[in-house]
């Protein structure tokens, strides 16, 4: 089976309440964590909420990485999306955890884009 | 099980080619079914690739909506993220999947953020 792309969904907890509610903290670590995992950064887009909580992406050339956090709760949610085979997404997902600080995280994968071989042509299903 | 957001993971394929290379119309796209969906526009960041494709993201008030598109295979990776109870993330996975004209698509959702009760404080787990 061959895929366009990998999609991390990691639900990251107990994680350091004053960095998930630190624009930049948080910015600077989702890019961090692209370029690390080999990632080509093309667009940045962060937000900070009032009262409190951080949302943004980054736009690589293999797809995104995205974040949504909520500091009274210790939660963030993370998502690594990356194509083709030169980026492993859990390479950012394991660095994003980390510098979080998180005392635990659940996450499972999706395989996005699969492609199947119909008669000459191949084709996404 | 109460849970602080949405997530709707969509394949959609049989799209037309040419909306899904035109950086102007995906994106307009996108805009739209955020608002559409009711939800509130924070932040844009869309980048056309060479020598296809468009990838891009709308950071909402409730969280995110993304796009990767393959226009050589028709195909594109849509992801709505909702927070809260006020956007309903089908209302915008849905317009999008009529405006880029797709034979067909499939979709999952998954629930982001979920809180249990323990004992006298709420925690995300």
């Amino acid at each position: 089976m061959n895929a366009l792309g990998r999609h991390i969904l990691a639900e990251v907890h107990g994680c350091d309440s004053e960095i998930l509610n630190d624009h930049a903290a948080v910015e600077q670590i989702m890019v961090s964590a692209a370029l690390k995992a080999g990632a080509e950064v093309r667009e940045v887009a962060f937000h900070k909420f009032s009262p409190q909580g951080v949302s943004g992406v980054v736009v690589i050339s293999e797809s995104h990485l995205a974040v949504h956090t909520w500091p009274e709760h210790g939660y963030a949610a993370v998502d690594v999306f990356t194509c083709g085979d030169t980026v492993n997404p859990w390479d950012a997902c394991n660095y994003i955890v980390e510098q979080f600080r998180a005392q635990n995280f659940s996450a499972s994968e999706t395989l996005r884009g699969v492609l199947v071989e119909n008669s000459n042509q191949k084709a996404a299903v």
